[in-house]
């Protein structure tokens, strides 16, 4: 997946519901379910410009919402930090092990 | 402290990069500074009313802020899991250094 649309596809995660409804459609029909522009347009009788347009529009909207609350910003520091722990929990366990061992 | 006062806080804490500098500059002077709505209006040179309209729908907004991304109901989620993750890591840690003791 190109890293615009990981990206895009994140940020409708977390804000979505500060979206409309037809922002919602669009971005999820064009994100998630690969619908192409003009497809788009036809499902919605409008122009494929205006689904431009309104998709631009969101994308714009979700980044501000990011720049503001920073949900993903979070969430990929949260994951670094519980990876850092499970790791360190790995390694603590192995290290016992091996004490216990040496008991043996 | 009260519970509606604790809970605006922290909505406010959560959610006041999504709001405009007036709403930030009078939740925060009645919330976190205890002002009464009198001193923010003198302050301000503004109705008392003003204040209380201004601060009751900015209230509003943290709520629906709140009932859309719920990052309070997460957040305390989360407490509550990271709570039982020590409690049990410290009884893990309890239980293996009694068997060790059993040992000697």
């Amino acid at each position: 997946m190109l890293e615009k649309t990981m990206r895009m596809n994140y940020l409708y995660d977390f804000y979505q519901m500060l979206l409309t409804d037809k922002q919602r459609s669009y971005m999820s029909l064009y994100y998630l379910d690969d619908y192409s522009l003009g497809e788009i347009a036809d499902e919605y009788e409008v122009s494929r410009q205006a689904v431009y347009d309104n998709i631009k529009r969101t994308e714009a909207m979700l980044e501000e919402y990011e720049a503001k609350l920073m949900l993903l910003k979070k969430f990929q520091e949260r994951q670094v930090l519980i990876n850092q722990l499970k790791k360190r929990a790995d390694e603590n366990m192995l290290t016992i092990i091996k004490a216990i061992e040496e008991l043996e």
